[in-house]
């Protein structure tokens, strides 16, 4: 059987995540579920979203993937219910698992959407309190504390971020590109500072899924097309780590801390090699340099880790980039998932792989990146 | 001496590409240059561009290469003016070159942005007339015919790309994806029947660049964002290519026209084989394996072309791909060109790849796809 540790799954938030926990003033603005038209609706300040359970489609027939669970019912308990979860992933061999957010999107920048930001700022505490002292709470061998931040104020992030490390937190969860969110670039000279100084120095891992930036105009123009269909975004979507990745390392991020520790989560990893060539070509023809002496490659191998969930023509070229690098992911509830298949399915990827550079990829390299040791039981 | 085939440079238009060919009722608003500020800018309808030979700094080394030229003597006659474009050529062992546009954009779509489209057509139709009748017709065993068509009118281009066929046309400049420029996307049911329908027919291979279809909002936010170096952009444009070549794989157009070759330009070929395998497993989970017997890889693997420029990576795993769907391109006078050192160039990236397949990559596909034997003198 294969140890694993998921760096990346998927909390679908209870009800009751934020009205438990913010200020009573914020009850009636913080995201909450009501019952409409037959179904469950999230309401936040004056709108409404009916992604009860975003592509929450695991332990379900194939058939049914193209149906958007429209209430807390329509999903498996493992979903939203960190005790069910925690079974559901020993069953498939998986021991540890990094969980990101799905009202707050993947990196949190929901709240940076929110017209009243002190209630924004309580909406991020609330989350984070909840994935501390409740989800992880409920079974902390399982599961890795990973928090977001006030994405729109990065001195407020970084006491969030330090009151969460207080607390246990052991990774942040970020947006792969704040630009395309309105926010400034990581070329923009000192503004990210606070909040990448504050993860160096805890020496905690950004983690940056897929999707986290919004979908560009390209993306929301296929969301838009009546005639696209859902998979397209889907088969492309490694395309969005690639982009994000190598802004980020011709960014001053890596360069300004050298100890950062940047995850990009499920974007992929067998278009890294060919990526990295373009990249360091790019650098060599365009001077930089001069400028400068670390190469995109170089940052990528010292500073960046990259996800996998089965991908046999990345294992195969592994060590073209550096198999220390590639972490396993899980990504339960979504259609990604090889739940309930998974040591099924890791068998027909990881086999012919040796033993040692498994283990490296399943949990070792995970164990070490998140300072979480996995307990197989 | 390698012999190439390039199916990838780049033409800087002459200022009287328009204001010769269009009718007389057209030559105020059709693209002209004007002498503004000390410099050279092209002016039609009401707008200015002061795109001259937009990164056309082949010949000039590398510390100018951030300057934009500002007028057409800041570049190498070869970039406006084709007889020159042949010398420099055939000095580097290419002996054919099929050229894309500039000022009309890589994939003609300026000319959709048009308020008046009597003036857009006419504005087509004369770039196609410039190329047939004096780029290519200026040494024609060099130059493969390639035109524009009505990108707003699909019934229009077809009419126009006849025409042109009737001139000698060999190949169609088209966009890498239509729908982030406002226009119906690849997976209407109908709507690009027309211009597809006549490729097909004519056996005329689509060359679709990237970047041609506007970078969306991602790029558009970088381009506007003080901080981001240019190098970012050119460093994951191989990114473009994968989500239009994928978006493509997953759509109507080559199912209902087996027969279309469809060519990505500057898209590179080493994130192939890892996109390929993705887009498959994505289609057998979504279960588009029901509704339609062609898997995308297979689709790629017919009707598809993808090129590289230098690419050690992306030959090192040419045979995931396939060698008989890999093209040459020579990119000049843009900053990718290897331009002046083209031989010293393939001989570092061909070396120890078997004979037959550097012939067939490097001018033999192209050969065979643009119907245009290679005069090696």
């Amino acid at each position: 059987m294969y140890k694993l540790f998921s760096v990346d799954d998927h909390i679908i938030e209870p009800a009751d995540v934020w009205s438990k926990r913010v200020p009573e003033r914020f009850r009636g603005a913080a995201p909450h579920v009501i019952e409409e038209d037959g179904r469950e609706v999230w309401v936040y300040e004056d709108r409404r979203n009916t992604t009860m359970g975003l592509n929450a489609v695991a332990g379900k027939p194939r058939e049914e993937w193209s149906l958007e669970p429209s209430r807390f019912t329509d999903m498996i308990p493992g979903c939203y219910d960190p005790v069910e979860r925690a079974k559901d992933m020993r069953s498939q061999g998986i021991f540890a698992s990094v969980n990101f957010p799905t009202l707050p999107r993947f990196g949190g920048a929901l709240f940076a959407t929110f017209d009243d930001k002190e209630l924004a700022s309580a909406c991020v505490s609330a989350w984070n309190d909840f994935v501390l002292d409740e989800w992880c709470a409920a079974d902390p061998d399982m599961f890795v504390p990973m928090v977001i931040c006030q994405l729109w104020d990065p001195k407020l992030a970084e006491a969030e971020i330090r009151r969460c490390v207080d607390k246990g937190a052991k990774a942040l969860c970020f947006v792969e590109d704040p630009l395309p969110l309105g926010l400034p670039s990581f070329h923009h000279p000192e503004h990210w500072d606070p909040v990448f100084a504050t993860c160096q120095e805890a020496d905690l891992p950004v983690c940056m899924h897929i999707g986290s930036s919004g979908a560009g105009a390209v993306g929301n123009a296929l969301a838009e097309d009546p005639y696209t269909p859902a998979i397209v975004p889907i088969a492309f979507a490694f395309a969005s780590a690639a982009r994000a990745s190598i802004n980020m390392m011709l960014s001053p991020i890596p360069r300004k801390f050298p100890d950062i520790k940047l995850v990009w989560s499920e974007g992929g990893i067998g278009w890294i090699p060919a990526a990295l060539e373009r990249a360091d070509r790019q650098w060599e023809r365009h001077l930089w340099s001069h400028n400068d002496e670390l190469r995109p490659s170089e940052l990528a191998r010292r500073n960046m880790w990259f996800c996998m969930i089965e991908e046999p023509v990345g294992l195969k070229y592994r060590h073209d980039f550096t198999v220390d690098r590639i972490l396993w992911e899980s990504d339960y509830p979504h259609a990604d998932t090889p739940f309930p298949h998974t040591q099924v399915q890791a068998k027909e990827v990881f086999d012919g792989v040796p033993d040692d550079e498994v283990e490296a990829i399943t949990y070792k390299n995970a164990e070490q990146l998140f300072h979480h040791t996995l307990v197989a039981s």
